[in-house]
């Protein structure tokens, strides 16, 4: 199924792999069979096709028009040990702007070609030195910003989620050849298998990918951030302490997730997590149009939250009929409630009577910033409970792969349904096929070059 | 005169050396006698101890918990042959921000601390690897945004500068020797060495500090783009003209200069060239005091210019007015005029008969873009020409330089004046030493902490 436009592309290409701007130092990257040749046309220093791989020389870069354009460190990968499989080269330059555009003007002049987005690691796909799912992770190894997503990442990286669908794919292929025995054999009426074997296989199968596919609510909020929902009455101080918690980590903040301030949500790194917090309108019984609006908003942040943080102002009079709204409206979500009682600074530390035991009461003050740390605590702690009540030792966090997935407990479902059916065979081992066939378009064993583009296509320029 | 401050900072610095933010790959550099010692301790791989210099190494990079960060290739430069003289160990990791942080919380948990700004440079200074002057140039290799910049500050990282400080050092070492001689036997009132030849080493000395000190105006200019000022009556199309410069390369422009947009003034690269474009008032016989300031900073403009572009429109009235007051402003300076013919479209092309042959004139249309790429070639053939009347083979870009040489020509001057007035060998001796100590402050043989500190603190982190 793999097109043969992808096979034949062995030229040469090259990229700053670095993050774009200025810095002390640059690293582009040539790959292709003829890289060393390629960058031998714009180097002074040692004969770089008399080098042994993974060695380091020092030397001369020259520019388009054959002058010293910067020293340069560069570090040889030779084929077969280096990331994309082929010849490798990195070259290390200072990182001004100047030096890296006339660098890839050099490298053109000499026989690259500038690399499309993740075509490093699509090749290193293509020479099956990873397979699909692990070069998916690498780009997502990239874009994580907390360590829990960082962890998901790595481990789909280096192939814990590989090795699982292996296995899954171990047991259809085992369920595919009992029942092509039993076919085989079916008119001698000797049953090799059980069928209570088969099922119990199909069982397993469809138990493991119906919780991958369901880890993927998880593992999706893990990556983009678990998602808050912060509520309350008007007034009651949600943006005051949306501000707090912000506060001293704003700086850092902007600077770890560049535009993620443009939008209405703030991210927040807490503990090992990041969190996503949707600061929602005011609920108040109301008659106005517009206002309603914003409650029903305010009740579907709820809906999509994994933490609802109700922010309370004990003076305020509808302060339990707000309690038993959210409540109530929660009633219908798994998501885990704390409750805040606000202006501490304003009122005597109180418990309030109406709010159960089993839910969180914290105090806190968004003036003299009391509680605040006790509430990253329990942020924390809360985002560690929805991991460990998961009970999937992997998580999905790839909308590709869920979108697999569902088809694949659907199949596998089948599989079921057929053998307590007692369907023949050959209608089973469709679905063991289909499944299989699903499984593997995960790792790209069975793939197309539209899936490869759009796939790459989102992965930075240079890797 | 060197504190030992400098001497004993032998412990192991950190730091990213790429460019900050989200990257392909990103590189962090350790350096110290103990740096290998400290990536060992959180690296799983090779020892890297028993490993050669100038070798890359695949293995994993554990975070300041002991788990696995990343997949990474680690590259050794063992001392002294290394950037800065010391064991250094390079860390290509992938390039998100968590992993970033990450990595540097490792290393200082193993033993590692942050890298102040420039301070690699600076080791590489004070190992001896590099003088003064060649560190300054990293700093300005690597902020160089136009071909012209980017071949002052390599030649100058290169030791071209060096060497040219280090003839004249030697000249005025001559100097020195022959006045000692010339007083160590005085009293014999044998004339070991001719006043004339003496006087003739001075003049050298001085004509090439001067020339050198004189290069400044024209260095800067080069490095911080070519001074052109626009000039011309109300609406005779300057904003428009800056405009459709920059037009199709303003995105460019945005990429390469970054936060320059946020000034008045717009900085372009034509050719090798960088030109700094001042769009000023319109240039009107006024008696408004407004208007009037307007016009007293656009003839200031024509005084800081190198380069004045006088924008006509030939439908104008006052156009010769117009003309003649510019080349009137312009006697003072020794900025180069043209004179462009604006609204071609309108008007059929016209030479104006009131100009001066000598003066150079081009019709252009902003609408049309007749005339832009002539003006164009002729800004890029008028900022070679300006490059070539300068006489001095090297270009100082440096303020720090400029200064200490101006103090240089004096001394210098005050030589040849006490050679000339025939005074003793013991007062122009004293002027031979000062200028001497002048321009070792430039190559570093003389400094203090305070200027260091000084130097470096302009550079990036990790350089």
């Amino acid at each position: 199924m793999m097109d043969s436009h992808i096979h034949t592309s062995g030229d040469t290409i090259c990229a700053i792999s670095t993050a774009p701007g200025v810095g002390g130092i640059a690293v582009a990257r040539v790959s292709g069979e003829n890289a060393i040749e390629v960058v031998q046309r714009i180097w002074r220093g040692k004969p770089l096709d008399k080098m042994k791989s993974h060695t380091a020389h020092l030397g001369t870069l020259l520019d388009s028009h054959g002058e010293p354009l910067d020293q340069a460190v560069i570090t040889l990968f030779l084929a077969p040990a280096s990331f994309t499989g082929e010849n490798v080269v990195e070259l290390g330059v200072h990182g001004s702007l100047f030096v890296q555009r006339e660098l890839l003007n050099a490298l053109m002049g000499a026989g690259a070609r500038l690399a499309e987005h993740g075509e490093f690691t699509r090749r290193a796909f293509v020479a099956k030195k990873i397979d699909l799912a692990q070069a998916e992770a690498v780009a997502d190894v990239i874009a994580s910003n907390s360590r829990a997503a960082h962890r998901i990442a790595m481990n789909q990286m280096r192939g814990g989620y590989s090795k699982k669908l292996s296995m899954l794919r171990d047991k259809l292929l085992e369920l595919a050849s009992l029942l092509e025995l039993e076919l085989d054999f079916s008119e001698e009426e000797v049953e090799f298998a059980s069928r209570q074997h088969l099922l119990e296989l199909a069982q397993a199968v469809h138990s493991e990918v119906t919780s991958l596919h369901g880890s993927f609510a998880h593992g999706a909020a893990l990556k983009q951030g678990i998602p808050v929902a912060i509520v309350g009455a008007t007034n009651a101080g949600k943006s005051s302490l949306l501000n707090a918690l912000l506060g001293d980590d704003r700086a850092i903040v902007s600077d770890i997730h560049g535009t993620t301030r443009d939008v209405v949500e703030d991210t927040l790194e807490i503990g090992d997590y990041l969190f996503r917090f949707m600061d929602t309108a005011g609920l108040r019984s109301t008659t106005d149009t517009i206002e309603q609006i914003g409650i029903t908003r305010s009740l579907k942040a709820i809906a999509n939250a994994s933490i609802v943080l109700l922010v309370i102002d004990p003076a305020d009079e509808s302060v339990a009929e707000t309690y038993s709204r959210v409540a109530e409206e929660m009633m219908q979500s798994q998501a885990k409630l704390i409750t805040l009682v606000n202006k501490s600074d304003l009122n005597p530390e109180q418990k309030l009577e109406f709010i159960p035991q089993t839910v969180t009461q914290i105090a806190i003050s968004c003036v003299t910033m009391q509680g605040l740390d006790t509430l990253r605590q329990q942020l924390s702690d809360t985002a560690k409970e929805i991991s460990g009540n998961n009970t999937a030792d992997i998580l999905v966090t790839n909308a590709r792969h869920a979108e697999i997935l569902q088809h694949a407990t659907q199949s596998s479902s089948r599989i079921i349904g057929g053998l307590t059916a007692g369907l023949s065979g050959d209608f089973i081992a469709q679905d063991v096929r289909e499944t299989i066939h699903h499984l593997g378009a995960i790792t790209g064993t069975i793939t197309t070059t539209d899936i490869l583009t759009t796939i790459f296509s989102r992965f930075c320029i240079g890797k």
